[in-house]
């Protein structure tokens, strides 16, 4: 398996369009040994001919634009070969839309984030303009499915929650928030992706249980994060994402694991982005990194 | 009045992210004489503190971020005073989604185009999560407001059609597509923009009329563009742009303006992205310039 990641910030992107925190001003001008990301997105391939997006960034034109393996290749081309979504969220979905100049696209996911994507959603008929604009592929929870020739995807229910914007008027499910196990069939190496991860379960730990690479969860350090500085009444928790940091912050957990770590959808407050900070220093020290965009592995 | 071109292309940009037409082949592999671009958008003030975008295209993100007036100057906040959409289009409208962040957004649109964006649009839910999280400006046709302390904007009916994904469930009306006269009440400077235009009018006549700066839909420059690349099957007047080249083009028109001419919105497959090419040698001939992304100007 081949991996590039697009993006590894969470949505609104390091910086954020208004914010001026202090990672957000030091990486604007200059000052914070910190990189720039794009929403997270990340490109998968077992054959480097064609690539499964998992998850579809409002940013993607640009992420597509900044990876050749991705350009197309005949007059009418794309070597996206599918997208696979592990949520609702509008930083997970809204590039779906951008990819609507009449040509066919394969998109994965449950039923309950397809229901929240195209249900009541008038823009969604900018995909709708010839029969099976786009293929939607049923993702069945916990059930192995093929994703294209030589991979396969488990999707398994890790805790989270429904999409902002669906709260007010969706029941919650299991269908909402997943991670994905993606085996390669040839060489048999496993990589779980786990964006979103509420807190320790059965499931989050089946999910990664073997892998060769885990992705997870790095979007906030602490509980307190947005209240600490000012720029949210909301802890980690109450967004459904289990701290980095901390006695039972993920990355005790993570650092047991035999696989290789990477901490993806990176807050623009996490002090993890500090490439000099304590935070990311206790990161390394426990052998687990930090996704930046343009990162790339081959398992 | 200061202007900043964010971005130039039509929808998709250039190149687009499933296109591999001679235009945007050449501008990835750097054998073209052209220039990458975003989609359409541009910001305007009178001060340089408060600036309004034209249009919120789906690359808002990194367009905020490559122009340093547009940066926050707290911890919360952005220089983004308002946004004015010219139509319903999902190119001009979807970066709202983008600036979901719980900040309050301003856009001033005709009572059409705001029905078009949050009726049966499910996606909007992010945009209402507390009152007033974009106060919305109904622009009436013919009827000059204020756009600010500093700056009038008059919205005036160009010829035009409804966003493609409306085009199903919506009646076609004159607020569909509107041109703006923007006019700075220290300067007396006026700036037309009129990035999508279906033909010529007489209330296109009137948007130019003594403006000082003209930006004018440059989206084709034949109306067979698409069907002679083979990469679709309508003409520039399916899609309600008035093609620049040819003895009824747009260019022969603007060339008998007194004002700056600058055509924005140009598609990835025009010939006039080729900065070496006849029709760009044309245009310029014309005394008409091609915007690009990162055009700054003064009125």
């Amino acid at each position: 398996v081949q991996l590039r990641v697009l993006g590894s910030a969470a949505g609104g992107g390091f910086p954020q369009w208004n914010c001026g925190c202090a990672n957000c001003a030091g990486v604007r001008a200059g000052t914070l040994r910190a990189r720039a990301r794009s929403q997270e997105s990340v490109a998968v391939s077992a054959d480097g001919e064609h690539w499964f997006l998992l998850n579809a960034s409002p940013e993607i034109r640009a992420q597509l634009e900044s990876f050749a393996p991705l350009w197309p290749r005949e007059k009418r081309h794309s070597p996206v070969a599918g997208i696979v979504l592990t949520n609702g969220d509008l930083d997970h979905t809204l590039g779906l839309l951008s990819l609507r100049e009449s040509y066919p696209i394969e998109v994965y996911a449950t039923a309950g984030v397809r229901r929240g994507f195209t249900q009541g959603n008038a823009l969604y008929a900018t995909l709708e303009r010839f029969p099976e604009q786009v293929r939607w592929h049923a993702l069945e929870l916990g059930r192995e499915q093929s994703l294209g020739d030589r991979l396969r995807v488990t999707p398994l229910p890790v805790p989270g929650k429904l999409a902002l914007h669906l709260e007010r008027t969706s029941t919650p499910s299991p269908e909402d928030n997943i991670g994905l196990r993606i085996r390669d069939l040839a060489s048999g190496k496993v990589l779980a992706y786990l964006p979103a991860v509420a807190g320790p379960s059965r499931e989050v730990t089946a999910a990664v249980e073997g892998a060769d690479c885990v992705f997870f969860d790095g979007t906030f350090w602490s509980s307190d994060e947005l209240i600490a500085s000012g720029l949210g009444t909301k802890r980690a928790e109450d967004m459904a994402h289990w701290p980095v940091g901390g006695a039972d912050g993920s990355l005790s957990w993570l650092a047991k694991l035999p696989a290789r770590r990477i901490l993806i959808h990176v807050n623009n407050t996490n002090p993890l982005l500090r490439e000099d900070g304590p935070e990311h220093a206790a990161a390394t020290a426990a052998g687990v990194e930090v996704a930046h965009d343009g990162l790339e592995l081959r398992l």
